[in-house]
């Protein structure tokens, strides 16, 4: 088997993403060799399930013992598709949307912040991070006119599937959705749930249980 | 076996979790029986996965063809440990934490968002969802005297740790993590991180794979 062919499960892009992060602050403290065992210890699982995700990239960036910390980080970024630029925008300029905006550094993964919509006049035409919010009557043509591939819905329940609609009219490739509604879209649009409650009640069971 | 004993892996508690809202928008709609095909299509896998994971709850409400509703939910809230209720603080009172508590219903789901801390004089004392944000000196003593079991990490990056750190002191059990330092902590802690970089990254994933 030709490694890095073949689709990686949810579970696994989701671990490989979030080496990616352990990796970059490993280099930040110029660890540049690491091994599958300390990259577990960091995440908080075992060196061998580390070792069969590392296995699915193109090169394993493998010197010696271990791995170079960052020809493995270079490696997860192209197996996770992070080399090609995605536009993106945010849908709803509330604390949530505000807080994606201002804090998620998509730059850095390959992605282009892109613009931000709300319907509030209030919002409207105020800067977040360098982006003026636009209003919401501009959302699908600016999908199409800016090629956006993805969107984050930040609006509340009951607009969320209109909002969706809107979306899939404008051309959206992919959708994270924030809010607690699951939406119907056709197959050829990925929609991932980020439902925060869920991560509440996930450690809720974990605190009871150890 | 009997079943509801075990402890449930975190895929498995997270698809419970998420289920657990599907069946509330259900009850919404009054619909109250649903098969596992029909919870299959609303969750977006198959029904064989369905009803391998309701097999791990302790009764399955199973009517006929089909679950009721109510007690499928009922029984996921029980096996979750949602009927004991947790005590939580979210600690950064910017926009995330500004957004988790005024958007996250915590108390439909067994949790009591009893304080937010912020170290910033100008935030200090605002009213957010009916609760006051308190200096951020008081979070010691009051993870103590209010027994608060869970928190939520809403402070920059490099101060992350050192919060931590305070919780771990004040007697805290489970942390959910939204900043993308990999934190240090005793094994009893439990930690949940919550990257929202790796879930864009996951998304970016699928549509180049769609």
């Amino acid at each position: 088997m030709y490694k890095g062919e073949g689709i990686l499960s949810p579970p696994t892009v989701l671990r490989l993403s979030e080496y990616l992060l352990i990796l970059e602050q490993f280099l930040k403290e110029n660890k540049e060799t690491i091994s599958s065992r300390e990259l577990a210890v960091a995440y908080g699982n075992n060196a061998n399930q580390v070792r069969q995700d590392i296995f699915h990239l193109k090169k394993s960036g493998r010197v010696g013992q271990g791995y170079s910390t960052r020809e493995l980080a270079d490696e997860i970024r192209f197996s996770l598709g992070l080399n090609k630029i995605k536009k993106i925008c945010i849908v709803g300029a509330g604390n949530l949307g505000t807080a994606l905006a201002t804090h998620v550094p998509f730059s850095q993964y390959g992605m282009k912040l892109t613009k931000i919509f709300d319907v509030d006049k209030n919002i409207i035409g105020v800067n977040i991070n360098d982006l003026k919010v636009e209003p919401y009557s501009n959302l699908v043509p600016a999908i199409k006119d800016h090629e956006m591939e993805i969107a984050a819905i930040c609006v509340p329940a009951p607009v969320a599937q209109d909002v969706c609609d809107d979306l899939v009219k404008g051309g959206i490739k992919g959708i994270l959705n924030y809010s607690r509604v699951r939406l119907k879209a056709p197959d050829y649009v990925s929609i991932q749930y980020q439902q925060v409650i869920c991560s509440f009640m996930q450690l809720t069971y974990k605190v009871n249980n150890t």
